[in-house]
């Protein structure tokens, strides 16, 4: 792979691909509206504000694949939203479309399925069920990667990611939990793969409590190595006994689901 | 009910239900950005931009139910489907959630599952395959009244509907038409449950070929009355037969499915 | 058909098939622990306690089918349960097997279901889950009828009774109600049919609102004519309209799924 | 259509399209090895015997649409079907292929599915179970069919046709029989579809017992309107009662599935 | 975990509890109808007939986990059943409501299931086909747990044990063996989950067969480590070749499903 | 065992188990059209014509075990698979029921499902795709082995044989290939199941990208060691990458579903 774009750069899933991923393709395109280191060997840093299309459209000419991380990760006003995850995504897809079709990896989120309990097994064919506006934007994302690989073959791998920080920051963490090595890994097996077409997979280790089958990222061949069970003494000795009776225990979404609306 | 609120009033749709719902609530408050007719007995005219929440606000208070029909209701340029239709529904729901929680029709699509084939039986629980940025709408307003409902009990039937006019425009809808009659009846059928939550259902008459069935129309007691075999023989003698390798009549979304993309 | 026996026959369900099944066949035995009134022609009364296991053995001899309506048919403490419902239904069964393996229609009951929620369509297929000590007897019932067709070839229509009675009593009932001739026509396709192995059915008229897919009844042969429209303005103008929030009007199993423990 | 050409039309399905089908193209092409009545008005007879293939490359010249009921309709020595069905399919689609690739109306059966259960309700992706080396025949004609359309767009719809009479000649037939009115106005369903692909569906009068959920004739506008419960009373009269330990009445099959080997 | 519950604890599951749960709770309550060893350090010995309701209440006070394994564990006669499964089960539940409401562990069986055969894998969801009254008993025990669940927040792990002993006893035992130490672990998987409803599972070892999907294990994160490989060679010496026309072999229930009526 | 048979013992598949069964019976009858090393210890070599009766009925004599190898393993001309693969293995299923009805392993293919997508996951309910006659030709035997075991007790596992040779040929068969020895314990896994009916089942090793969902081979507990990752590198550095327009790409049957008809 020749140019591989990584969008949302600065933020903390970039960050760990910037690492990660150095040496996968010849160059790393690096954007970010947010500061950004400087540029090492095999890098590009580009800032670009995903809601401007034109620069998108510059952002994504001659790239043999996009990781797009970029917008909005957390809950957040409508009006940031719009611009940042609805338009943002819009711009990147039409770019895509424009600069010859690379393949996608576009970061979906377990908030896009996030009001399902967690004594509920899903898979990829499970009912939408966002807890947040963010978890809506997400939704609208793998909306729009479906219709741009089936009208103009743009192939898109929609990863609803659990949790990928080095290692899980509170109890539900243990089952939503993503190693770095794991998204890492991840990525590769992403671009590696022959075809994908549209899949929707998710973005979780091979942690002793599953919440989620898994069979797209078997077909393209990802087997996640790290488990969250190595953190577990510690993560019960630092947080308290989880109550069943808090929307953020009951439902797989955690805090997101369990909090009001944002602005009010 | 004393108030139902109807959006995009002013449209093919708006109009029907101006008509057929006459006396069936109090009032009904007709709201669109586009001129309408005066208001008659036990109506109420408030134009209104969806995309200017404060006027949300005010069109969404005291009302018993909401009719969501407006917005841009074809294929269109990106950024008027951003402020009519992501921006402008979430207005109406955070108008709804502050004002009473009324229950809501959201007027889907079948553009938002419109690259199925037509050898392709659905149901509510296909998977989203949208065939227009039109359609990718659909799907975001959908995944937003599942996120009303869980989080903050606003309930919504998304109805994805065919192709509602006087009669069938082409052979297309010979199977995607419903009925103005049928129209009516379902919105009495979706105010008249005892209780909705989310549901998704089709709006489609009793037509001879069938391509959704329609578990959840049945959970509320709506039956469709009419079918479009009555105008086969106008439709078959004023239009070609339809051409298997084509995309318009491969995928059920028809033309939307068929096209381009808009602003090419 | 020579002789079919009839439990429960001083109840509501067996004061209709009393009438209605006169003439279907040479002889009908009538039993209950409540009075009775007097045999009349083709018919024999034989009063009954079905805790009684020898009294059910002799209750069961020379007959060609069997229709258990007997047993307590309400919530009720326990213990008595235990008897009429636990003890009742096994001594039936028992009877049955010794007597010749007649077919029988256990009557059981939408409270075997009742705690899924109005919003979702069953089958046959569908997850128990009982909304009272009453409707865990019917669970029972079905698993102990399972049980003697797998190893003793003793065949079982469970039939999820809805509610039967002339006209609908309530605003719910104009979902589950089955009308007492649709009964009758249900009895006569479970008995006349080649074959039925165990056979899970819901027994409900043609009502506008559907709540059950019933591809068994299908498969017999059963075509409900009725429909409790006819009686909807009645009804709605007797009983206030629904509130959603009321625990009655989410489940399917009304009443039975709201109530609390029936001894406290 | 201009040229419909239909094999096996000396048999007892054959004479039913010859006069059913009258009118519906310009020119129905008549085949059959056994002797046929002369060609009338519209009418071209063809004797051709399926296992010579380059008589089949000419027989199937010029068509519009092939309705294939030719080969061995019931169960037979192997080394006859080897002929008559399993080459003589083949040669009928390849000379569909070299020839315009008419859409083509393959007459399978209940046969390919008759070892389900009659207490087992079947649709279009029920487990292939034939009772007979000639149900055998038929899930080979629907894999070959499947074949010709993914690989070389040659559309089918396979139809397990139940038991098309006059009337129902036995008490199993009152579930599976379709009457002929019925089997021709599916025929025009089929041809007249704008696109079929590949789609099983099952050939069934609106009876009163139902065994096969039909949703591809849904897709393609198929509406029975005959029932075999007109004739229950004197198919009842005449046949004695069924026994349900009897494997031509346990099967779906009947006869085929109860019979032994065919040359033991 | 400040005191647990064990009925049944005489028993040879309760025998292996009450060693291998030891200072997994503050104190362990061990109860049974048979004699008991006198309590140890963190143990309190509780002598119980489950089919005391007042007896069954004091045992119950001040859990805050119930492990019930208690009733009969064969076939047995029904009246037996009666008193201890049927109300035995009751009494614990209803303590268990009144008492604080602690999860529950139900001791189900393969025997609730063990009419399917061997040759079908089944899951969480598969129909219900006892293979005994004594299966009757733990269908009823599911339902019973549901409704507990449903209605009064009492949250119950319904589990399908295997065969729990120190090695496999027969051939079939290769398939349906739990470990001790499995079943250890799954305890305290269970008690540990942050949340579980009601949900059922299997209790089986990583055996090189498996039967049984376990989704609902995966959940609450449990992970067998053991297999009855290590026991297949001295296993296969001591018993003969199965015969595959014998029930024994062909059903999962083994000779539960095998064996006639338990008093003839 | 006593004998074994494999038919198609001079094939590629045959010569893996010709050396891997050495000793599993205590005699292997090996059998093909094709010369054969001659016997060995414990070897009986049988050369035959599957397409001949009596042949087949006295080469099926006496075993205790058949594996079902022979006949034409590649896309061919219809004719010869009219006489090898269709007539062949009916010769041997007649074989094999008057032959005391020895379980057979039949030898079906992924060519049987391989117009499905490399995006679609399959298990063994999925539809039949055959991507050639060759795949036409397994899609009938499968279909053959069902009818027998319903029909005469005739016992088969269809086995769905990715691509076994000592390491992978091409990029594709990263995903499809099984390893001879994976390929013998498989066989051992056959033959030693106490139980099979007819079950149909997926032959491949344990690789990292995973197609093919296997519960029938967990039901008789097969549990594949190798996997094709060590064999990536050479695989990767002798083959292009693959283009995902290419039908050998996007199908799973690779190259057979690309080619066009074999006499073309």
């Amino acid at each position: 792979m020749k140019r591989l774009l990584i969008t949302g750069a600065a933020g903390n899933l970039g960050k760990i691909l910037r690492e990660g991923l150095k040496g996968y393709a010849d160059v790393l395109r690096l954007s970010d509206i947010a500061p950004m280191d400087p540029a090492g060997p095999g890098e590009e840093v580009v800032p670009c504000d995903l809601s401007d299309r034109s620069a998108v459209h510059e952002l994504t000419k001659d790239c043999d694949g996009i990781i797009h991380l970029g917008g909005i990760s957390v809950e957040a006003a409508f009006d940031d939203l719009l611009q940042a995850n609805f338009l943002g995504t819009y711009n990147l897809y039409e770019g895509a479309r424009k600069n010859g079709k690379p393949r996608i990896l576009f970061a979906s989120s377990n908030h896009a399925i996030g009001f399902h309990k967690r004594t509920t097994k899903l898979d990829d064919k499970s009912e939408l069920r966002p807890d947040s506006l963010y978890g809506v934007t997400k939704c609208y994302g793998e909306a729009l990667a479906s219709y741009y690989f089936d009208k103009f073959d743009v192939e898109t791998v929609s990863l609803r990611i659990g949790s990928c920080f080095e290692k899980p920051r509170d109890r539900r963490m243990l089952s939503t939990w993503m190693s770095p090595r794991d998204f890492i890994s991840l990525m590769k097996a992403v671009f590696d793969a022959p075809m994908t077409g549209h899949l929707v997979m998710y973005g979780v280790s091979n942690n002793r409590t599953k919440w989620w089958s898994n069979d797209h990222a078997e077909l393209i061949g990802w087997q996640p190595l790290d488990s969250s069970e190595i953190f577990r003494a510690e993560i019960e000795a630092a947080f308290p006994v989880e109550d069943r009776h808090d929307p953020a225990v009951i439902y797989q979404g955690g805090g997101f689901a369990a909090k009001g609306h944002f602005e009010d």
